[in-house]
């Protein structure tokens, strides 16, 4: 078969955007790559137990919405979302998150990634400041590296985003005629570093949004699967009184990622101006996808999911946790997450990860380098480990490897 | 139920980025609309004929795709796209369209708006000259205005572009030291004005790009829905030999709008380069459509199904045009497409059709004004009539509805 296109040899660099060419240098680096080897135990994704999607209930309810919307299914749909949807969603909301909200304060997202990225769009300038925690979810800040913006970045403890120290930046901030137009955080079970912002914390955080005059996209990937259930924070969408969270959420981690279903809860203005960006993304989500979510929150489908998926990854975090204290506890600084799928790890030694990752796959085992997590690649001595994929065996057998790999590295 | 969102009343204008703004302020008056009011005859949408869409095949695929890859449809994919969906779309393009291509040279789009955006987000920058069409559609209008650039409108005739007038602006621009970066063309069975563009200027317009050195974004959404098969012409990506065409296409309107598949076939730097705005987008299209979609072109559906579409839109147009002919030929230009879904009318008076809209409306018939179409928001004058959705019974009378209100303004 001859093949029409690259038979010419054009360099294509000299029309990319400057957007486009520090995505290109940048972006592409720190890239998530969700193709697994299956020869060796993989903490590197940030996949769900495939075992907690309901392949069943998808599969019966999928030929129903065919059978009773079949057209509707099919055809182009609002940019909005489905109304039915929408609606089945913010009863859900407030069943399972305390978040109260209506119709006119919605949009539907093909995943909360494009949420992030029309967010993005619509609120950050070239060069303007957008605060993030150090480290931070990669395609966020690959998103917000799209705008070119500069960052601030805030460090994080085991309580979540050091709130003083913003509280410093942002008054140096001032004190220079500058501000932070907007602030990402994952406040909760905090991808990648399994960190949980604490309520005061959260307090100070909106205290600064209004005193600061800021935005605060709340990413919560993780709210739904909190397993340490006494240790419950409410999102901040819940405690705003000041209208400056925009809410960002997703049904990935408790129904299936493959649909990409994600959404935004945000004051009616800013739904509203973000429309026509949704409108430009990709029209609408496929309508098929939002009417088969539809059905399975009105049966209460997730809601019974999220009670099994909770004992499972708290079994596998608990699992990771153990390995982690027999094995690396001399050579390391860990978080003890309270729900989520990561554990970060901090080497107490020089070690760089990234270098470290061949030679660890070499062995069997890999995990994320720490450093796409950081804004300005810091962080080298950092790595992501996902407990949710693997198995429970999986997950000692690939600690204990890793933690040779990590000691042979100390004692060459 | 208390509200959360929506307490406080904060001008949320001052956050937007420049982008933002100028999305705010142009893009959301000439959004597209896919809701229809059920009591009047809408010419308005661009909506396929749902008849077409084969719903009992699409039932049985379903759970045949959960039975059969059901981890793999739910859980994360690459964001290049399923390597079961592109193989088959490859051959399913060369059978179809005379498109021969290799895996390298694809890359998986929700819907043919994202593929329209992304490759704006790497080649458009703020200032550069992109050239389109006089009219051109909308929605890939919206996604250029978000990128700010600068705009060469170039006017049609009945054989598309003309492209002698392209060339007189490329020169223009290249004696004041400036070039066109991108140029945007919906060749075959345009939206909004349904002409095609001859194969006389196809090859004018390659030896162009070449001499003027641009990329050309062909947009294919109508290729495969050409009624007129004599008057046939290949698509721009298969007679190009200096790989300037950026081919995208979609499903929309040979299987279903509502699963939101496109693709893009270019140059494999160009794929590279897409690829992580393509994770930025929305880490990558759902798999359940895609893997849907595999089957569906595997077992020969949508092949069987083109036939079909096309002979109900020829019969469609054809009453459309007869119904034209009989009630508006004194008052207007149109077009007579050989396929697509659109005819596009001109006034020969000074008549405002947004304006006119309301008063069609009220007699029960609708049409997109054509000012949205136009860059430079001119063509005050024209409509764009589908001709896909309505039944013939619909279009008759609805050509006459438009008819009389066309008349009354005149004689008024």
């Amino acid at each position: 078969m001859k093949i029409f296109v690259d038979k010419v040899m054009i360099d294509y660099r000299r029309f990319r955007s400057k957007d486009g060419d520090y995505v290109a240098s940048i972006v592409a680096r720190y890239s998530l790559t969700f193709l697994e080897d299956r020869n060796v135990i993989s903490f590197a994704g940030g996949l769900p137990d495939p075992s907690t999607f309901p392949i069943d209930d998808l599969k019966r309810i999928a030929v129903e919405v065919l059978d009773s919307y079949g057209y509707d299914v099919l055809q182009y749909m609002p940019s909005r979302g489905i109304s039915m949807y929408i609606k089945e969603l913010i009863d859900f909301l407030y069943r399972v998150r305390g978040i109260k909200t209506s119709m006119d304060n919605v949009i539907v997202t093909t995943g909360s990634q494009q949420a992030i990225d029309i967010i993005a769009r619509m609120y950050l300038d070239e060069g303007s400041y957008i605060a993030v925690e150090e480290p931070t979810y990669i395609a966020a800040l690959n998103a917000f590296r799209a705008r070119r913006p500069r960052f601030i970045g805030i460090p994080i403890d085991d309580d979540g985003m050091k709130t003083d120290i913003l509280e410093e930046k942002l008054r140096e901030l001032r004190s220079k005629g500058e501000k932070v137009n907007l602030l990402y955080t994952v406040p909760t079970a905090q991808n990648p570093s399994g960190v949980t912002l604490s309520i005061d914390r959260r307090k100070h955080l909106l205290e600064l949004a209004e005193e600061y005059d800021f935005l605060i996209i709340e990413d919560d990937a993780y709210g739904l699967i909190i397993f340490d259930e006494d240790k419950y924070v409410p999102p901040l969408l819940s405690i705003d009184y000041s209208g400056r969270v925009i809410y960002v959420g997703s049904l990935s981690k408790v129904l299936t990622p493959g649909m990409r279903l994600g959404h935004i809860v945000a004051p009616r203005e800013i739904i509203e101006s973000l429309e026509p960006f949704k409108q430009i993304a990709d029209l609408h989500t496929p309508a098929f996808t939002q009417y088969i979510a539809a059905i399975v929150l009105r049966e209460g489908i997730v809601e019974r999911n999220i009670p099994r998926i909770k004992s499972i990854y708290r079994l596998k975090r608990d699992a990771m946790l153990k390995a982690i204290e027999e094995h690396i506890i001399e050579s390391a600084w860990w978080t003890k997450p309270i729900g989520g799928m990561f554990i970060w790890i901090k080497l107490n030694v020089e070690i760089d990860t990234e270098k470290l990752l061949q030679k660890a796959f070499s062995r069997g085992v890999i995990y994320v380098p720490g450093k796409g997590f950081y804004h300005n690649e810091n962080g080298f001595d950092t790595m992501r480990l996902n407990f949710t994929y693997p198995t429970i065996t999986e997950i000692g057998i690939g600690i204990e490897k890793l933690s040779k790999v990590i000691i042979e590295e100390i004692n060459q």
